[in-house]
């Protein structure tokens, strides 16, 4: 069952009063479109799911069949495409937008209904005594990219989400080749949101992120949609995750040089076009307080620029509820050393 | 920072398609009341913070001081006193009710405020456009219970939660005694809802719980204490946390056998009074995924009478947004092995 029995170091530590309370182990790689890694800590060739960490990859066949210029989606459309996104009207709105331009309607989302993650989202429908749908799903934009490409195509919508559905091949093929790793119909799962999720070395998630945001070693047409995808990515920060939340405020804070987005699980990847690199990390135990930590950090060693701006999300306060500090959530020792390698990489 | 650098076992694997995607480790430890190890999984000498786990502790001076008595408390009261209650009206009641017998009001507590557990209650809540209060708090019943003492022995009820207040300072010398082990101030966090927890090794936990059920090798007043709060929780399943909770579940399903209770970052303890034992575990990253069944597969094998009761919590499906089965969660074959060796011990 164990693919590897190798232990990652624990990267993120969560200290109350004088003690480690807590602890995240993981493993992080950053790589050019090469595939040369400049950090690779912790198992970076063990396959993760990378869950909703590469939605922006599997946008590539919406803009590739041609499908985003025949229902003239905006760059809003597209950047919830992409999207974890919080289930806010600005969400919803887009994502109904986009089906209505494909001809469809919410009836043939798969993706299955959640509570919206943006509270206001969630309060107004429990004020309204209505229930989630499958347009609040945090992965319904993606799906209802999929949908369009499958119309677009003259495919039939129904059933998109399955391994053998065209649409889901197209994007299996996209992923292997701009990861540059095979994909392992054994090493399949299914997704919280129902599509498959392939599992794929960190290394070579890192390469893929390198190669989406610098277009180096792609194909020119892949280069182009990819890089369309990102710029609406950092035109509408709101639209990728919402307010409130670390990509959303990563973006705001960092477009064009970053864009980060993160996935179920623990997984969060980064591209950084202007340096062409692609960062993959994976916390082994699934915890986001680890990967938003994580992450902080390596962007701050290589963008020495933002450090400043991302001192908010290094601070990592622990409060208790009536507000005051009790402790907080610091990289470990092993990853401040790693990032200060990085750091002087970087200069 | 760290206490120590020592890695614990992989406890628990979160199984996705036919791969490991997220993984537990943590310690174990089972003790008698004179501290012998029956399992010891880990590193069981580490400091770690009981937080709410030990709440039933921390409610004995309610006893011992005469206050339950005095006030007139009820099963119900005394069962709250030892929860994380989900904040449903049932545990709002029993706290307001608390207070009014001890001369007081919500004003008194010091634990802050956060939107109730259950999810019901919040709805409630926020249908009729109210906010949450220091009374729905989890620990709010907890926090009765020290003002209730704090009032009864004629001491100042403002300020009891501080590390000074006599109330904490008996508290702290009752967790020693009952643990067999001094607590250290330098060791000392501040918990979410504002009182002291004092870091104490995992094998001293389980031998206090191993001594709170049986009353071996406590005084015959404080071995009464701990039989009247393990019997209330036992009589209000429901009190100690709420529908469809964990402890609420094994609680209903093992009285008088086996009490649980949890407390956050993945710290769970369990007193088996029948059996003589103690069960104390953490889960070193925190997550409550990981203490819960690990904790149901300790109970399985040492209760082997109740295995087929804990079958449900032993099952661990993970289901996608549509409910079908993508994955489940799992004991490690570390954590198998260790629990067929108490299996063996147990018959």
């Amino acid at each position: 069952m164990n693919v590897s029995d190798s232990r990652d170091p624990v990267l993120v530590e969560v200290i109350r009063g004088s003690l480690v309370e807590s602890r995240h182990a993981g493993a992080i790689a950053v790589a050019d479109a090469s595939g040369r890694l400049l950090l690779a800590l912790g198992d970076v060739e063990r396959p993760i799911y990378p869950r909703s960490a590469i939605k922006a990859m599997q946008a590539l066949p919406l803009i590739e069949s041609g499908a985003a210029d025949v229902f003239a989606l905006g760059e809003g459309e597209l950047a919830v495409v992409c999207a974890s996104h919080s289930g806010d009207l600005v969400h919803v709105e887009a994502v109904r937008g986009m089906l209505a331009k494909a001809g469809l309607d919410e009836s043939y989302l798969a993706c299955g209904a959640h509570w919206p993650i943006s509270e206001d989202a969630t309060r107004e429908l429990l004020r309204a005594r209505a229930r989630p749908r499958a347009v609040h799903n945090n992965c319904s934009g993606k799906h209802a990219g999929m949908l369009a490409t499958a119309t677009h195509l003259g495919l039939d919508p129904r059933g998109y989400e399955r391994p053998d559905h065209p649409v889901q091949v197209m994007i299996a093929g996209i992923i292997s080749e701009t990861c540059g790793v095979a994909l392992d119909r054994s090493r399949m799962g299914i997704d919280g949101c129902s599509v498959p999720t392939f599992a794929l070395p960190l290394a070579a998630l890192a390469r893929g992120f390198a190669r989406l945001g610098s277009g180096e070693d792609l194909p020119p047409e892949r280069a182009s949609a990819a890089r369309r995808l990102l710029d609406a990515c950092f035109s509408e920060p709101v639209h990728v995750a919402g307010e409130g939340r670390f990509d959303t405020i990563m973006l705001r804070a960092l477009a064009p040089s970053c864009l980060t987005k993160g996935g179920a699980e623990g997984v969060h990847c980064a591209s950084l076009p202007s340096r062409g690199l692609g960062i993959a990390l994976k916390i082994d135990d699934g915890a986001k307080r680890g990967t938003e930590l994580a992450m902080s950090e390596l962007i701050a060693a290589l963008l020495p620029e933002a450090s400043h701006t991302l001192a908010a999300q290094r601070g990592g306060e622990l409060l208790n509820w009536r507000g005051v500090v009790v402790g907080r959530v610091a990289p470990s020792e092993t990853l401040r050393r790693a990032v200060s390698d990085l750091d002087e990489l970087a200069r």
